[in-house]
C-alpha cells in the first residue's frame, strides 16, 4: 500500500476527478450485480459509492464493518456527488457482526427504547447523527455569541450542600462525612460571579432533578444553558437578550448544518420580535378562546400547547414569552414588580408550545431577599454564603436558563425530549 | 437625568473625549482632597478616575458600594487610561458593607481558605477575577480549534451505573431505586459516540474522583476537557493532535487576553514540538541525574518535578510527554503496543512538572478487549453496552483529556489548583 496516502474525507472527493484516493468508513450497503460489486461507504461527511470489479467483485462483509478503501475517483452522473471510486484495494479495518436492526433504510424503523438502548447503532444513522451535529452547533453558537458580548464562561459545582432552591426532587448522596445534593440549577452561583464582578457570565453544564415524571418533555438529568448578566436596567432587557442570543444560534446552525437540516426536513426559524403576553392576559386567552381552564398562577402542559397554537397562528412565531408570574410561582429570588408587588419581573419562554426557558430580574437589595426568603418561609442562615452576596454591592441583574434538550427536541421536531440526549436519563433508564 | 443616555463601559472611554457618558461600576476606592474627591470606579473591563467637585466633594461611599456616574470625560496626563470623569451625578445603585478584608491593594493579602470562603469578595481583585477570564478563554479556544477541526461537542451523563473504570474512589449515590455512581470520566460514552459515527468528539464537563487527598493539585470535582477521535493510524497522532491543539489554546489566549497577563506577569508557552520520553527512559534519567527512585511503571509527584525540571533545562520546553507506559498501570482499554505488548501505547502530559494529560489509543477489537477485561480480573457482563460497541464496526481511536483547573493553575503559576476552580470541592469544602 503506498505510504505516502493520507485519509482523504468523503466530501472532499467532490470536487476532484480521475485521482487516487484513500478512503475510510462504514460499509453502509453492498450489492453484487454479475461481476460487479457496489460498496456504498460511509464517513462523518457523506456516503460515496465504490466500485468493486474483476477479482473484488463478490467483496463479502457484513454491513457497518470498517474498511480502508484505496481506488481512483471517477466522474458519474449517476450519484449526488458527481464521483464514485474505483476500487483497486479495500482493507479491512474491524468486522461488525449482524445489527441488532437496519441502519440503512432512509428512516429508522425501531421504538425509542431499543433506539436508546443500542445508542452506537441508531447512532449510525444519519438522521440521528444530524441531531447531535445540530446539538453541537447550536452550542457552539450559543458560546459564541455570549462570548463576543462579554460573557465569561464559568464552571461551577455540581455537588453542592443545599437542593439548590429549598425544594424536593433533589438527589441527595453522601459526600465525604457530610450529605450532599447534585445542583438543580446553578443559580446562586451564576449570580454569585454576577456580584463578583464578572458582571456578565454562562455556563453549559448538566443539572438535576429527583422527579418521577416519565412523559416525553422531562429528564432527570439535562445541559442548562445558563446566563446571567449585571448591570441590567430591567427584565425587558433580559428578554431582549435572549431574543438576540437565540437569533444569533439559529442564524448560525442554519449556516452550518445546511446538510443535516435538509435531511431531517426542517426549516429554521426567523426570529425578528417575540411576543409577550402576561400570564394574566395569557390565561384569559386561554378561556376566552379554547374554554380552558389554567391552574393558579400558572398554565399547564395543555395550556402551553393551545398557547403555542395561539401564538402560531395570531403572530407567526414559535416562541412566546409569558411574563409576570405572581410571586408564589417563583423562586424566592425574584424580583417583584415596581407596581404591582404580587406579580415578579418574570417571564417564562414557550417554544411550539413547550417551556424551554425560565428567566427573570433577580433580587439585588440585602433587605429585600431576606423578607423575600422569609416571605418563603426559608431559613436565611441555610443559605449563608449566598445571601452574603448580597451584603456587598452586588448590581442589578438578571438571567435566564435554556434546556438545551427541549429547545433541539422541539427545533427538530421529534418525538420524545430523549431522543436530543445521547444517554438519555429518567427514572428508570440508567445504562447505556 | 437623561434618558437617551446608556451605559458606557470604562474600556470605551479611551478614545473619546470632551464627552458626556454613563458609566456604572464598583467603587474601588475614594479619596477625599481638600474640596476635591477622587472616585476610582471600576467595571468588568477597567478601571477610571472620576472627579468630584463643588457639592459632590466629600461624597459618602463604602467601597465596593456600586454606583452609576454622568459626568464628562476629560483629558488627564495623570492616569493610564489618558481620560478621566467630571462627574455631575453620582447615583447609588447598592451598598457595600464593609468588606471582610480589603480588595484594592495590588496584591490580594488573604490566606487561600477565606479567598475560597469569600469568592464574591476576593473575585472582585483584578488578579483573582483574570484567573477565571483566562480559564474561559482557554475553553473557547479548546472548543473553537476541535470545531474547526470537525470534531462533535458531546453531553453524556454524569449518572451512571458503574464507577467507570472499575476503580474505587468513586461517588455512590441512590438513583430512584438503584445504585448509581458520579462518573470518574466520559471515557466509555466518547469512546460510543466515536464508534457511532460521529468519529471525533470532544466534551467540556465536571467529573468526579471520590479521593481522600488534601494536596495543592487534587480537587474531588473538576472539569475534564475531553477529546477522543476515530482513524488514527497510531497513538503519535493523538499527540500530534493535543499539541496542535495546546498551540492554538495558548496563541488565542495570548491574543485575547492580554491584560489579563500582564497583570499576572505571566509569559504564554510558546509550543513547537513536545518532547516524548518513554517512561522507562524517564525513570532512568531520573536515577541516574537526579538519585531518584520511581515506583514500578509509573513517576510519583516528585519524580514528575524532577523531571519537568530537567525537560526546561534539555530542551527548553514546559511541557513533556511520557510514553508507553506497562499495561498494569494503565485501564483495561488501553491499545498494548504491537512491537511489545507488555506496554501500552498510551503517554501522560506533563506541564511543569504535573500531570495534565491522560491519553492512549484505545483497543478497538472485540476479543482483544476481552481479554484484556479479563486479564484485569473484571466482569465482562458489568460493561456490557460498553463492550456491545466493539461488536459493531468500531474503527481504530485514541483520545485525551486535560484536566482544566490544573492546566491553568500551572500556566498561571498559582500556588494551589483551589485557586484555579471557583467554588472547589475537596473532602472538607463543600461550601461555597
Amino acid at each position: 500500500m503506498d505510504q505516502s496516502l493520507k485519509r482523504s474525507l468523503i466530501r472532499e472527493c467532490k470536487l476532484s476527478s480521475e485521482k487516487v484516493v484513500l478512503l475510510q468508513g462504514w460499509v453502509k450497503k453492498i450489492r453484487h450485480l454479475g461481476n460487479l460489486s457496489f460498496l456504498i461507504l460511509r464517513d462523518r461527511t457523506g456516503v460515496i459509492q465504490c466500485v468493486l470489479e474483476n477479482d473484488l467483485a463478490g467483496y463479502k462483509v457484513e454491513v457497518e464493518s470498517v474498511v480502508e478503501i484505496i481506488g481512483k475517483l471517477v466522474e458519474t452522473p449517476k450519484t449526488e456527488l458527481g464521483v464514485e471510486v474505483l476500487v483497486k484495494e479495500v482493507k479491512m479495518l474491524n468486522t461488525s457482526d449482524r445489527l441488532p436492526f437496519e441502519v440503512n433504510k432512509r428512516k429508522l424503523q425501531v421504538g425509542l427504547d431499543q433506539m436508546l438502548n443500542e445508542r452506537v447503532t441508531s447512532l449510525r444513522h444519519e438522521r440521528i447523527q444530524a441531531i447531535f451535529k445540530v446539538q453541537s452547533t447550536l452550542v457552539q453558537a450559543f458560546s459564541e455569541f455570549l462570548i463576543m458580548n462579554d460573557f465569561t464562561q464559568i464552571f461551577t459545582p455540581k455537588i453542592v450542600s443545599q437542593g439548590g432552591e429549598g425544594g424536593a426532587n433533589v438527589f441527595k448522596l453522601p459526600y465525604f462525612q457530610k450529605e450532599a445534593y447534585l445542583a438543580q440549577s446553578p443559580q446562586f452561583y451564576k449570580q454569585m460571579m454576577v456580584a463578583g464582578g464578572l458582571e456578565r457570565v454562562f455556563e453549559v453544564a448538566p443539572v438535576y432533578r429527583a422527579e418521577y415524571h416519565n412523559s416525553s418533555r422531562h429528564l432527570n438529568e439535562y445541559i442548562s444553558l445558563d446566563v446571567e448578566a449585571g448591570f441590567i436596567q430591567d427584565f425587558y432587557e433580559v428578554m431582549k437578550l435572549e431574543t438576540d442570543l437565540l437569533r444569533y444560534m439559529f442564524k448560525k446552525v442554519a449556516e452550518m448544518c445546511e446538510k443535516e437540516l435538509n435531511l431531517l426536513q426542517i426549516t429554521v426559524p426567523i426570529i425578528t420580535e417575540i411576543p409577550k403576553i402576561t400570564l394574566t392576559d395569557a390565561q384569559l386567552i386561554l378561556k376566552e378562546k379554547y374554554r380552558k381552564e389554567s391552574p393558579v398562577g400558572d398554565l399547564d402542559t395543555e395550556g402551553e400547547k393551545l398557547l403555542g397554537k395561539y401564538v402560531t397562528e395570531t403572530y407567526g412565531s414559535d416562541f412566546v414569552f409569558i411574563t409576570h408570574y405572581p410571586k408564589e410561582a417563583r423562586p424566592m429570588y425574584t424580583m417583584p414588580n415596581k407596581d404591582n408587588p404580587m406579580v415578579t419581573d418574570s417571564f417564562d419562554l414557550l417554544y411550539k408550545g413547550l417551556e424551554i426557558t425560565s428567566g427573570a430580574q433577580r433580587i439585588h437589595e440585602y433587605n429585600l431577599l431576606i423578607a423575600s426568603f422569609e416571605e418563603k418561609g426559608l431559613q436565611v442562615e441555610d443559605f449563608q454564603s449566598y445571601i452574603n452576596t448580597f451584603r456587598y454591592g452586588c448590581p442589578p441583574h438578571g438571567g435566564f436558563a435554556i434546556g438545551l434538550e427541549r429547545l433541539v427536541y422541539k427545533f427538530l421536531e421529534l418525538s420524545n425530549v430523549r431522543e436530543a440526549s445521547a444517554f438519555p436519563r429518567d427514572c428508570t433508564r440508567l445504562i447505556p
